[in-house]
């Protein structure tokens, strides 16, 4: 019933997708293999100028986060990139052509290579790669933007944005827990869910976060402080998705993002930005998650709508602040 | 991964679902085995009160038909109905308890009875059962309603409608074919296929006629006639499961019914007559969509969305009588 790119080169041990982080109906998602720090002062990972070479894909949200402050910060001298095909099978992420930087075709080289034992279900993106020890850094993604953000800061463009400021950070800390679990990871948990009850759960924290977060927009422009964060960089990958992916292959469809008058603004507002547009690929994004998630959509098949106007005004400047 | 009613009782000879319906990633629906005429004039099916038996399923669009027609008509006392349950199995439709005037406890059992060498892919609702030769007259869908406005016109009840009035008949009968081969079919055929060019084509002819019907309905109540017809009745069923199953479980997600906002009021004008509303049930809908077909939801499981409001008014009176 489907046909993907089952080719070949099927010698690396095969490591399975999703399914596997399912527990008892529920999805578990695995934790991240890798966590160094990459410092400003002296340490085993210093932040230096050309070192690092961020690996992510246009597909995912949590790697989208990372482009997003990479861009909105200036680092994109400081640190490369490198992108990954949308669609995965299942030895994983892949290179459209043998990386330059790193040389891997597969990302799994990548995890291999600093871990051999590497037993976690998945290859992540995002993840930083040293090129002088010739090792990942980190997968652990909630903490690569705001290192990018810290520990970076002599690398910063002058003028930019502060995205995690001293004062702001417990309430920012306290909204990103929140999306988090309720919202960034709640699609998956709804969508990937093997049990009515999970499902049902996933989809009711949902929507209830969402409804707070539309009251919240109403009289204000960004989520905490009244100016662009760490907390909007979070949201907006998923609210990017919602329509487009979430509302249809993951099931979240009590409502759309279109419903939602202040977080459809919210998210043109960001839109509006190339910070954020020029990381938002939707087609991409359409042919990953309906091309890669079998179990739920066993044909592969990527529906053609929905239609969307991403770019009409959003009348929200008014509200605070660019 | 998936886990529904898998049980006992496996004895009658197993009739697979939908896929085989398949042809080079195209679904291809079958031909309606039994095609017998009941008559107002003498023949081997006379037309009587009390004598024949219509079998159904509420999440069934054509069998929805059927239903509105037999109330419209007042033909509730002259044919009986007889409903199975939502979800069916390999087995095919089953009644939730043996049918008291067929005997039936499933579907197959009467499809059997009347032909020991049946070979058709599915046993299919609606169909109608002859209490007086223990045969299927017919499961000819299109065919059901128009003999009950045509042939059953003795036990119409006084002051029913002319839901297929002769001198219209040529303008129904273009309208229903445009109806079924892009939309009443055309959500199958985008739904089922397992090729991207079948899902394409489908879906792209099915919007070219919403679209269509969307501009026609600017200014008339009714597809046909200015009047309700047997047109109408063609299209609800399909309209009334949109937004609830096809746009997300069959993909049909380029705009949804409330995105037309003249087609979604003719359909809750509809929707407010009790022939319409009684005979939908977006419950059982959802329940057997997203329930049977395996091969598109392998989970089964159901969706809580979307969030409509059928009764909210629709300001369509003004545009022709009811």
């Amino acid at each position: 019933m489907t046909a993907q790119q089952n080719t070949s080169a099927q010698q690396q041990e095969p490591v399975s997708d999703v399914p596997k982080e399912i527990e008892r109906g529920r999805f578990v998602r695995q934790p991240n293999r890798f966590t160094g720090e990459i410092t400003a002062a002296p340490g085993p990972y210093p932040a230096e100028a050309g070192r690092y070479r961020l690996l992510v894909s246009y597909a995912c949200p949590w790697a989208q986060r990372s482009m997003i402050v990479r861009r909105l910060l200036g680092l994109e001298d400081a640190i490369s990139l490198g992108v990954v095909d949308p669609i995965r099978d299942e030895r994983g992420w892949r290179f459209p052509e043998p990386d330059p930087v790193t040389g891997a075709t597969f990302l799994s080289e990548l995890y291999l290579a600093t871990d051999p034992e590497y037993t976690g279900k998945r290859y992540t993106v995002p993840c930083v790669w040293d090129t002088v020890t010739g090792r990942l850094v980190t997968n652990d993604f909630p903490h690569i933007t705001t290192m990018f953000e810290t520990e970076f800061a002599a690398f910063h463009k002058p003028g930019a944005p502060d995205l995690y400021p001293e004062e702001l950070r417990p309430e920012i800390d306290g909204m990103n827990e929140l999306v988090y679990a309720t919202v960034n990871n709640g699609v998956y948990k709804a969508g990937l869910a093997t049990s009515q009850d999970a499902y049902d759960e996933a989809v009711d924290a949902l929507f209830a976060t969402l409804d707070r977060l539309e009251e919240l927009l109403a009289d204000r422009r960004y989520l905490v402080g009244n100016r662009l964060t760490e907390a909007d960089v979070r949201l907006y990958p998923t609210l990017a998705r919602f329509d487009a992916v979430y509302h249809g292959h993951f099931k979240c469809n009590l409502r759309r993002l279109v419903d939602y008058p202040n977080l459809w603004g919210y998210a043109r507002d960001l839109y509006s930005r190339p910070e954020f547009s020029g990381t938002t690929d939707f087609d991409q994004i359409k042919r990953h998650y309906y091309g890669t998630h079998k179990m739920i959509n066993p044909s592969g098949i990527v529906p053609r709508g929905p239609e969307v106007d991403w770019t009409a005004p959003h009348d929200r400047a008014e509200l605070g602040p660019a």
